[in-house]
């Protein structure tokens, strides 16, 4: 299949990739785009990944990362091939683009797609990793929705458990990319597979999205029982407990979810690494360690240094949604892990509550 | 449901439990059968165990047993209900039992299984909390097939992250019921089922009992990259492809298998659990870290005291099977681990297999 691809567009215009975003992830993706445009044929050769522009040692990121090929303010530890070009204008940095990717903060999305959608080349389409989804008082507002909405175009979600310090060095991992158009989808997979990033595909954008979304939650209820000082047999129950909730919140709320997805990277892969490691986890087992001495917000402040957190934050909003369609009986574990984080619910109620 | 057996059976004969094998998991699991067949109608007050006698300070470990209501000797935190009653006597433990549960290792069961049919209840059916599996020349021998077999009775099988010390202090975790009849899969969750022990039930007796094995594969797998120091990502890779090789086993060897199997605990939970605790993993870490200069045997005797390691052990058969059907090449992660295992394949070589 991948090498028809090279076959079929070898003579044909080329597909350009544009990175937009330059955070740790999103460099740490931009490497193996960098690498797989010069690999395949059917992709330019030239990488650009828009940078916003700040200051190092009293010189522009931008021109660090142009001379010296790797990014030393968000992932020092990861060269860059020197066909990624670091472009610290955005509409430069996207123009005649035909395969766009979005690497940033979401609440950055729509005034950033309103300045490159008018520069884009022909027939584009957008894959997402931006982390996370986004509400509205309607509810669930997914990224992939929303870059479709504003762009107008095919958009695929990238999403794994790919902790990017770790791809920085190469190490081994896999990632899945969840597309509605199956040429675009084989194509991302051309752009971003490699022997150290084994790209899974399945037909489903949201059920990939909402994953990554959805594990937070899991990984509060995790990061409780590792705070209480529970064992194996109990968080593993906890976390197969959060994973069902989410299978059957996806097919409660959205059609077309695959029973495969939640068995890909972006599924029970990203789970548990987030359930093992991760901020969330670190933040609610803090959380239940204090015993009841601390807030959420003390320790968003001591252990995030003020950021919120995404997993509490994700269980407030799905709550919103639970409680607006009268669901919450039928999401014991989603709303309990939503009671303890803000009605003060005591947190062994994450174990003593009947699930099924 | 539950209630209905209750209603039903109440003035019916009651169901006699028997509990063969009284080691760490006999024992916790049996705390919980003497619970419920004192909570429910259904069931006859008393739970015989058999226990092979042995001497405790002087004392036989069944009179200890019966009078402090402790197996003092392999799950001494666990204190047992009075109407838990320990047998010494094989036949006599299981004299009359209508639900017999056998939790032995699998090369005693065949003799035990010729002391105790002829003694059994009308009606009787089993249940096997048995570990792993058995092989012949022909391949697999799943154990509740033996059971079915030798006793020629409808088999259960209860699997799970179901670590004994912890359950011993009630602590909450979850299990997995396959049945074959339904009927008798409710009567064994109702005997297994408590607040602590949420019981899980799947159509799938052969999904349920693989899951326990094949785990430990993937287990060994899980221990080479925590030897290498590979970081999460990884590690959560290998556990992901490990669990898709499992269900593709099951599937491609074994009709009727659930995908939902893979979802209950005996198959993510119990995986997550044997991945990050468990002595397949502890060893497998130890021979990776010792970068060649240990073998597996050198490890058995170091950390196992001897005793046999199951994960590489159920590797071995499970690649003589793979061998026989000339299907090696289709089950790449079994096969690395059984090459690293036993033919000097390099450990590294566990994430630099193309996998899919």
């Amino acid at each position: 299949m991948l090498r028809n691809f090279c076959r079929g567009f070898a003579t044909a215009k080329k597909e350009k990739i544009a990175m937009i975003g330059s955070g740790n992830f999103g460099t740490a993706l931009v490497r193996l785009l960098g690498r797989n445009a010069k690999r395949h044929e059917v992709f330019d050769d030239e990488v650009r990944m828009y940078v916003y522009e700040e200051q190092v040692d009293g010189k522009n990121l931008t021109e660090i990362i142009n001379t010296k090929h790797v990014n030393v303010k968000y992932l020092p530890e990861g060269p860059l091939p020197p066909n990624v070009v670091a472009v610290p204008d955005l509409a430069k940095a996207a123009e005649g683009a035909t395969m766009i990717v979005f690497c940033t903060p979401h609440q950055f999305l729509k005034p950033m797609i309103k300045t490159v959608k008018p520069v884009l080349g022909p027939n584009y389409k957008a894959l997402s990793a931006v982390k996370g989804i986004d509400f509205d008082d309607n509810g669930i507002v997914l990224i992939s929705d929303l870059i479709r909405k504003e762009l107008g175009c095919d958009t695929s979600i990238l999403m794994g458990a790919n902790v990017a310090n770790e791809m920085a060095t190469d190490s081994f991992c896999e990632t899945t990319i969840g597309y509605s158009d199956a040429t675009n989808g084989e194509l991302f997979k051309l752009a971003f597979h490699d022997p150290a990033f084994n790209v899974g595909l399945v037909n489903d954008t949201v059920g990939v999205e909402l994953c990554g979304a959805l594990k937070n939650i899991v990984a509060i209820g995790a990061g409780f029982c590792d705070g209480l000082k529970y064992g194996g047999n109990t968080k593993a129950a906890i976390i197969r407990i959060g994973l069902k909730e989410m299978k059957k919140f996806c097919n409660t709320f959205y059609k077309g979810i695959q029973d495969d997805t939640f068995l890909e990277s972006c599924g029970v892969a990203d789970l548990i690494t987030t359930c093992y490691g991760g901020r969330n986890r670190k933040c609610a087992e803090a959380y239940a360690a204090s015993g009841g001495k601390k807030t959420f917000d003390d320790i968003e402040r001591e252990i995030l240094k003020g950021q919120k957190l995404q997993g509490t934050l994700t269980a407030k909003e799905v709550n919103h949604v639970l409680k607006m369609k009268g669901m919450e009986a039928q999401f014991p574990f989603f709303t309990q892990v939503y009671k303890i984080s803000y009605e003060n619910a005591p947190v062994d109620s994450i174990t003593t509550t009947p699930y099924y």
